[in-house]
């Protein structure tokens, strides 16, 4: 099944099941607002599954999981690019948070401040949604709480997240960082196929998310050891070589590039930088 | 202003005004079911101001914001712990996550899983509650949009912690990390009193919580910045030195301790450690 979050005419939003990914339209499940409310439901697949609203169209997509409760992230977690940094692979997931207020729609544009324009990086990722309340979960429980996958763009200001020797601040900017398009659910996904970034149509990071250090699984396991997951939450599993600041010279992004990143089977999100003042205002708004 | 959240006999929670430090009762706050619910209200202060709803005990105490939307924390923050480790004053505040999973009440139960049971360190914290909405804001807005100011034991586990250069698994094991009594308004209290710890009655921590080398403000429109404050969100200014981490030998809390963490003019959190399996369940519970 893949599912996504639709804008309505009418302003509001509805969660929707897209049957086929060529499909130009989905069918909106009825009183879900997004895909995050259907997953708080515990018979969310078969409430998925049996919807027969109307037909709404995919090219306004909304936020997948606007309120999601925990944003996890994994830092180095590409075997590839851990072994050629000549790094020895992790015993344990570096893990790092994000705040809600930073995550955007599929196709939103990313919001640069002047403040933080220095050093502006793309990473693509893999993200794992959670399907299910687990503590303690073994490998096992862990894959059966998996809803599905998603892409994350986690864009990261470098020169905040090298301020001090934690990553937070630097990972956090409000609307930065683009999560959907659609969520695919995990009986018709699998890591494997490749992921890959392109900036204004040029190719900066290709991979296959088949060489994860922490697999899906190890990871929601490993994370719930440490605290309950629940619906809906996300964990990005890390990023693969190519991105900007481990260029020679470094390369980053800036006001009017338009990012594109995909994975293969679940989709691209498209989204152009734009600069705002340090207030989060476009030029022009008051 | 003094607001906590009471659990009532029937089992809800409800908002209620102090008036007084030394009040033994509360005045509820009608239809607001705790003060995280309360500051959601632009019109929050006359709202609990003008209150006069039942009386409530304050003998059983919920959590006072239970879902906040960012809990940011502080690292390094107190300045003569700095200068006695013979660091030099940090240019910037390090910042990591909690996720909400983590908090508990006031006078509940500290869980120590046995996975994570081998170094359990205690971290006593002034607490900024955001009482606006805010984005780039100066040091005067940012002082204008604090609610006001609550503790946190910032329990951390010390091995999780340091396995990674990230500290997020360390400080985010669920239900660890209580937050409270009180939030008492920023009209009535401002850093400069004791915080203090004590472990079953014996002092370990204890400073002046004017010794902050990023005060209230500054840390407010620093992580304003980044991201939009909100209503609710919480900002853990760090701890002063005497942490058991840092003890030679190394000295840590373990199941059947209780820890007290206390600000003079704010008040206590008082906690007992106690055993839970890799579920997270309590010997004895299926």
């Amino acid at each position: 099944m893949r599912l996504a979050t639709v804008t309505l005419p009418t302003g509001g939003t509805a969660a929707v099941r897209i049957d086929g990914p060529a499909a130009a339209s989905g069918t909106a499940i009825p009183d879900v607002a997004d895909v995050g409310a259907l997953l708080d439901r515990p018979d969310w697949r078969a409430v998925a599954a049996a919807a027969d609203g109307p037909t709404a169209p995919l090219d306004d997509l909304g936020r997948l999981i606007p309120r999601p409760g925990k944003v996890a992230c994994v830092g180095l977690n590409y075997r590839a690019h851990i072994e050629e940094m000549g790094r020895p692979l992790p015993d344990h997931p570096t893990l790092f948070a994000k705040f809600a207020d930073a995550l955007i729609g599929p196709q939103d544009d990313i919001e640069i401040p002047s403040t933080a324009a220095e050093a502006v990086d793309w990473e693509c990722e893999l993200v794992v949604v959670v399907g299910a309340t687990l503590r303690g979960a073994d490998r096992a429980e862990a894959a059966a709480a998996i809803a599905g996958y998603t892409v994350m763009n986690d864009i990261s200001m470098r020169d905040w997240q090298f301020r001090t020797r934690e990553w937070l601040q630097g990972k956090t900017f409000g609307n930065t960082t683009p999560v959907g398009p659609v969520l695919v659910t995990a009986d018709e996904w699998q890591p494997g196929p490749n992921i890959s970034t392109e900036i204004d149509g040029e190719l900066v990071q290709q991979a296959s998310t088949g060489d994860l250090v922490f697999d899906p699984a190890d990871l929601v396991a490993y994370l719930s050891q440490i605290v309950t997951l629940r619906p809906g939450d996300l964990i990005a599993t890390g990023t693969p070589g190519g991105v900007g600041h481990a260029r020679k010279p470094p390369r980053y992004l800036a006001p009017g590039m338009t990012v594109r990143t995909t994975i293969d089977g679940i989709g691209s999100l498209q989204n152009t930088c734009v600069a705002v003042d340090g207030r989060g205002r476009r030029a022009g708004t008051p």
